[in-house]
């Protein structure tokens, strides 16, 4: 195992999903264990750790993958609150999903709306707005 | 026809595409007069021309949408043109595809990455980097 | 605003899915108000208002793109919903469905006419068929 | 091999597709003849045979899902001649797949387009409209 | 009605998938009785009826062409127990699905290792591994 | 790098594709020389390295999540040829790609029928069978 990856990959799944990444993992870890570590090495450890685009293009680009896909609702909804982890706003998240009316559809980005919606109302349940 | 939402989408399609927009609305109106139309005033007119995101921003996520849906070549090409134009460098859209690999899988960021060396090779024979 | 597309667009949305139509734009009002405006405007303004095709034409031309999407479930029952609103018989729309098993697979078929079956019960717990 | 479904199958294909349908199944009979077969039998046997539809909307519903699809462009091409042929008009073509554009994004529609626009140029060179 | 492929087609499904088999066509029988035909008489009576391909080799390209499919998830679950009625393990099953990460991404690959893990987790429950 | 999945994945790379693999990774190398090493090391070092499931058995699982894909035939060409060199017969190829029909619809189908059908092709044309 190349623990220089794995490492370098589980600082950057923390800083993007906080301990919501970790429970994922977890998740994944009694039915496919290399699996798990995959994406730790690969996603996390080879292409969110590069340079070259900055950790907010590169959930904006990620978001409107997810919104394309239509059918990654768990995937989407954390990545929205990976988004405004690394410092995206509510309205900069919502105006991307937008966009990809133009590309995926009208369904696809009336679905991650709600998706997002989903994330925000957690988040205003758990901590309020001001 | 609403000439505002037109003449804004115009300017919009021109500072992306260039005259290249303007090719494919011709090549559409004969056809498709209205359709022509509604591309204009739509996704430029309404969606390109907001605020909240950067165009390069915008770029960004267009490039990862149109990889992830596979089968979009030709508006590929176009926006990876168009993202140049609007300021992303030829790296910072390699890097976007690469990391699509993630989402839509590698046969789709593969061939988004050899449509993206088609149109640097374009632009090369044309003005050859210095 | 252009209120002609507004207006035009309400009246489509509520012929085609009732008040059903007006509930999800205000769902969507709070999250993305321009949002819920370029839906009313957009598909139900320039798109369901033109003429060329019957109002059943077009709902059969949705219903096989979304059982083809496979992922857009709620437009799909809601489009279901719309295609009874505008005349089509619930024989047709299994029909349109049924074909689609040639196009898009059988799971994307078998998925969508559940979402038939769950849109025709909820019919008939409201108003039983004589 | 049930001669029944076959034959109805080849009658069905032939009023869709013309002598053009023969051709593709020829060119599948050497590489892959029971699967030749099987489209006869079940596509054209057993689901475009059947009624409820009439041709018209059929051919609508297909064009429909061939432009979600997006990466079905020799049939797309295959079904938009069909439509012609069973009576659809030029123009109610158009109008479907332009619809399209709401549900499977602006890239898909506007490809389909240009698949239309190449079979009616077809047409008009072997016999050039009055 | 062909009562040879409906009868082999009956044989096939019972084999792969047992009596959950039937209670989905049985499901189907209300709102499409000709559509549950279709599918005992073409994808088990025409194609899994076929040699060429151990069922074992069936189960792998179904498997994963579903979890490529990313918005199947009833028929993946229902194809992920058909696999274990047939003799695939569960560690063959998971391999498939992490395979698929390449071609599909990784989104559509992790929903499949939890669709895996709900089949096997309910199995576990049913009759507790020794 | 880490040179034991880069060299373990270029020795599976030549022993699937042969000296074409090679080429890809070539054409890949003057745009995004770190995207070619990240499909040596993740698919072909990682992935394709793995035990549990046959080299056969892994390219019938390629062949069927590309050819439901659709829009991947550069891919979809270059695993069929794969499948050849790791003991697939044509017979079985072909057997994998109609079965698809039942997933992902019977255009995706005849599209990566005739897919294999100039792999085929030109083969016989390279070295005629006896």
């Amino acid at each position: 195992m190349d623990s220089n990856r794995y490492s370098r990959g589980q600082q950057t799944l923390e800083r993007i999903h906080g301990p919501i990444g970790a429970g994922v993992m977890d998740a994944l870890k009694d039915i496919a264990p290399d699996f798990a570590r995959f994406i730790i090495e690969f996603p996390y450890g080879d292409i969110y750790s590069r340079g070259v685009l900055s950790p907010k293009e590169r959930q904006i680009a990620t978001i409107a993958s997810l919104t394309t896909l239509g059918s990654a609702s768990p995937e989407l909804k954390a990545h929205i609150q990976g988004a405004l982890n690394v410092g995206c706003t509510r309205q900069e998240i919502v105006e991307v999903i937008i966009q990809m009316a133009v590309y995926a559809g009208f369904p696809a980005a009336v679905n991650a709306i709600f998706a997002a919606k989903d994330v925000f109302a957690e988040l205003d349940k758990n901590e309020p707005p001001k």
